[in-house]
């Protein structure tokens, strides 16, 4: 007996047509003699509308509250999917996170799930019935409804797979699965069959929309089996496994990029010890999440210019922050810049390969493309470069990795 | 300390702009000093919409999954009305039915408080918290969530009142109180200062929909103080009390109109022992509820012609029910007639008052209407006549009573 549990999201429930659709599919699941558990996601929209309600009363509201409010949407569709799979004569009720429980911590519209009671579920599942859990919802400590922050349902689904001991956890979204690059960009992209989760973590980090990156940390840590797969057609998708199943090793698996990049250059910083942690503690306080730095060699050991990149909905906090210690850090100039692209070479096999950046700088070398900033991981390496050589470089790096479909 | 629940009802909370104007009103009682609990319904058109959804996926869906969905209405009122209370700086905090808890029976879709846990409640309120519940719902014997058919905020409220042991129960509504007659059609009908339970009750069995028969009826068990008025005003409303309270008694208090009314006549059944019951009996197992009922006397002991009234959205179940034990029955045909309303005339003061009914049958043989069916109760009298006489019949009455207003 295989289990599963089958994740939708809002696209795939969109509507009521969706949430038939989506009981077909999963009737052919019954029918092939699985034991399934589905996780949904709000109807596309609803989650925005109850969060338009909230911040209309007060834009400072209680996250408490708020979680009542929007935990809401995703307790419908729990509902209105298993009223569908009953009238195809498949037996199903819904669990709300509270009723199960999933356990999360107090952080209201943003908590982590710390624990999940499997045992009535899995008694339901071995009687034959299906079960239908509202994403992205749990209980708190104090047994108030608690929320995971948007996109949730992800981490909701992986979370309840590895509870269940589940076979493979099923994604279901609007693509077929992850590619080795944009196909909307790279005509000659393709599907990957097979991908590593630490893969599926550095591209999620980079932009890769797909998966939520607390997902992929849940999986890869309970060796959760994922599969991304589109609701929309009915071609396999792409697997998200451990790196011993994946055999034959691919050089680099994908090249993503993420327009989210904001570069702050800071002119002439006095070079002194200790200046790197005086400039990143007020921004870490601040919440800014600083990415790749660069720290160019002072010409005459006595100032420096210092750049780095942050995400763009956080510059204008990270520009606040540092004009307030501008006397404490002693820098000439600040200077900051959107027109930047952060381009990523991804792939396990780069652990046993030498020359992967070496072959990446002297392409984009080859084609023009000046890179400003580097940054590198055990599986990844990333640019910084100029935004309108976006597509030019995923292009011709997807070639020169020999990603290219035949 | 005064205690206080007050419930909102749809229009109440119709909107975000409503919901701000509820939490004002609110503040007004915190001010005053008051411990307040709020009970809420949907916004206006949300549970319509959400069993619109349930309706398009199975007109015949299981009860258990329907309350999950409908029960939301209700929850997303609830927190977004503790944001407005604490937007203005009040303390406040909601809670859902199965957090309370408000248990319930079995029957969901149209379940029944079986009892409220008001200790943690209570200690809420002590501590200067206001505390909103949603109303409409709760949790069934397996903890499950369970919803107490339409209306039933008004019952969630009550019910909640007595368990708070509160000094009042205001249902904050869309109209000003109870009047003795509808305002609509008798231009001199005044708003009544008070009313007892039993003639509400009696008001609310006959289309005065201000109220749920069923709240009413707790609120009369529990001796719950109840107040109707305006959310839309700041009008006193109309108190709902025991009779003790209502020191001048009225001599009647209202006169209401039901047009929800059908009549049938089976003509010529025979006229053995027994045939009442072989009639009412499937009608009652056919879940038709039959109101008044009049039986001719037989001219020749043998047969004779029964008429009775049934509520028109039962009409045709009832027709088919007849028609099924037709042999059985024995009647000669079958009649029903739409074109009836049911006048009532209420009020305590007619316990002690002999000539209610006489004056009523003289009225209405005054103005030329015909009565076709009575029945009384002992604060009640109520006759059948042909709708177009409703208007006419409506305003005689409420002048020969004494209710028209100076």
């Amino acid at each position: 007996m295989t289990r599963l549990v089958l994740k939708f999201g809002g696209t795939s429930v969109g509507d009521i047509e969706r949430i038939k659709a989506v009981a077909l599919r999963v009737k052919s699941e019954v029918d092939a003699g699985n034991e399934i558990a589905i996780v949904v996601s709000a109807m596309s929209g609803v989650t925005n509308r109850l969060i338009g309600y909230v911040n209309e009363i007060a834009p400072l509201y209680d996250a408490r509250e708020y979680d009542i409010v929007v935990s809401s949407g995703e307790q419908i569709t729990s509902g209105l999917l298993t009223i569908a799979l009953q009238e195809l004569g498949i037996p199903a009720r819904s669990w709300q996170g509270w009723q199960i429980p999933v356990y999360t911590d107090d952080a209201h519209g943003k908590a982590r799930i710390r624990s999940i009671s499997g045992e009535e579920v899995i008694k339901s599942l071995q009687a034959g019935t299906v079960v239908v859990v509202p994403g992205f919802q749990g209980v708190g400590p104090d047994g108030s409804v608690s929320t995971l922050g948007r996109g949730g349902s992800d981490t909701s689904a992986v979370a309840l797979a590895a509870a269940l001991d589940a076979d493979r956890c099923d994604i279901y979204t609007d693509v077929e699965g992850i590619y080795t690059a944009d196909p909307r960009i790279v005509a000659k992209a393709h599907k990957l069959e097979k991908i590593t989760h630490e893969e599926m973590l550095e591209m999620a980090s980079v932009g890769a929309k797909v998966l939520q990156t607390r997902a992929v940390e849940i999986a890869m840590k309970h060796g959760v089996r994922l599969q991304v797969l589109s609701s929309f057609t009915n071609k396999p998708g792409t697997l998200v496994v451990d790196e011993d199943e994946v055999v034959e090793q691919e050089f680099v698996s994908g090249i993503a990029y993420s327009r989210d990049e904001a570069k702050i250059t800071l002119v002439k910083v006095s070079d002194r010890p200790g200046v790197a942690a005086r400039i990143f503690g007020p921004l870490a306080d601040a919440s800014v999440n600083v990415d790749m730095i660069v720290q160019n060699v002072s010409d005459d050991g006595k100032a420096t210019d210092l750049t780095f990149t942050v995400t763009r909905s956080d510059l204008e906090r990270a520009i606040e922050t540092l004009n307030q210690n501008k006397n404490d850090l002693g820098y000439e100039d600040l200077r900051s810049d959107l027109n930047v692209v952060k381009i990523s070479v991804i792939g396990v096999g780069m652990r046993s390969h030498a020359g992967v950046a070496q072959r990446m700088f002297k392409c984009l070398g080859d084609e023009g493309v000046n890179v400003q900033v580097i940054s590198t991981s055990e599986i990844k390496v990333s640019v910084l470069i100029a935004e309108e050589f976006t597509e030019r470089a995923v292009r011709a790096l997807h070639t020169v990795y020999g990603l290219d479909a035949e």
